[in-house]
């Protein structure tokens, strides 16, 4: 039962990143995720550009790829992740300012300083650390700054499983062999994300469904939040 | 062409309702669409019961099925549709009142007054039809009103099509001889829903995505908005 339990868990995802940061890195730069190069790296782009953003917080950066092309585009970009391999590579490749911070500690209010974007990109993938994720956004956006998140689309990621919220089994199919230990993730409905939403006070104000030409679904689900002026 | 083009009609809807009326009725009340009376109907009554309506206005009312659930908890229901035929079994069969009047006449402002929910149960089929409906709908809904729109899920509806809006044959598999000429409709992504939402002044505050037990899909997808208090 303890081993059940364990493998589920929002430690076991950083457990699995830690492992793998060197293959994803390398992975990412060789641009080998199809998907991503065909679909779904442009579209966080043009999301993120879509609202003029001056300055943007990368939360789970990674080795820092969307922070470059941000970058690039004169944005100020500040990029966090719990990986310190990952930050190392994300600093060495770009101007922004990187830090090796856990969610947890983003949620207890590590983070100092307000943004006009807060984006995370396919980075949401736990439970009680996605939850914290969001209870802090609203106090890391500007006025009228956005949270935009990009993740798996949910309603063409179900492979078999009932469409309701749980814990899945990571996989690396499709990738080199040089990855090990998939992380696991926690799937959410559409309901269940829009609903992270506007329990954190946050509206929900543009959805985007980029489609693969090669399947005719989409790719990705990127949803982009406003602090909601509802009382 | 022109059959090729008026084959894909708002018209073309209504002509094959005015056909269906009498098939449709007899469907409806001997249960046998399975997806409705397993997981659909039962969905868009908790949904509207949820935001404690005294007045709804049912838009494309049909038969009058949800009229009748709705008059039944004590709410006040006003019924509209197209098809004379359907309106007559309405009538007949609930205390609610009901008018013939088509969509064009709603978004022309033929509705009087204002309610605590407008809901369109599987009613929004066209596409300029829809277009209108969600014109208008913002001015028939009381201050904390509710637009409730139940609709086949975009994403669990693809059927070999790539995913994107656009007009689909219709099909009446599954249901008895008694129906002819299928109506086409007008396939809209979860993107484009929300789209028309908030270019028309609503706010998208909840998504319900009932599962058919049978199938482990999201059954249909539920969408409830309010007037947008964003300036």
């Amino acid at each position: 039962m303890q081993n059940v339990m364990s493998k589920f868990s929002d430690k076991t995802i950083i457990d699995s990143w830690q492992k793998n940061a060197t293959a994803w890195t390398v992975a990412v730069r060789d641009n080998q995720i199809e998907t991503r190069t065909q679909v779904t790296n442009q579209a966080i782009v043009d999301a993120v550009i879509s609202v003029g953003p001056k300055t943007v917080l990368d939360i789970g950066c990674g080795e820092g790829w969307l922070a470059r092309e941000l970058c690039s585009r004169n944005i100020s970009v500040v990029g966090l992740d719990v990986v310190p391999e990952l930050i190392a590579r994300a600093h060495e490749s770009c101007s922004g300012q990187f830090q090796v911070m856990s969610y947890e500690q983003i949620a207890e209010g590590g983070v100092k300083g307000t943004f006009d974007v807060v984006v995370c990109n396919f980075s949401l993938l736990g439970k009680e650390s996605v939850e914290g994720i969001f209870k802090v956004v609203p106090t890391l956006l500007n006025q009228n700054g956005y949270f935009i998140v990009q993740t798996v689309h949910p309603a063409f990621s179900c492979e078999g499983h009932v469409y309701k919220d749980g814990w899945r089994e990571g996989s690396w199919q499709g990738f080199s062999s040089d990855f090990t230990d998939p992380a696991p993730w926690y799937f959410r409905t559409i309901e269940s994300w829009l609903a992270l939403f506007r329990q954190n006070g946050l509206e929900l104000v543009e959805m985007r469904e980029p489609v693969h030409t090669k399947t005719g679904e989409a790719a990705s689900l990127i949803m982009m939040g406003c602090r909601s002026v509802r009382t």
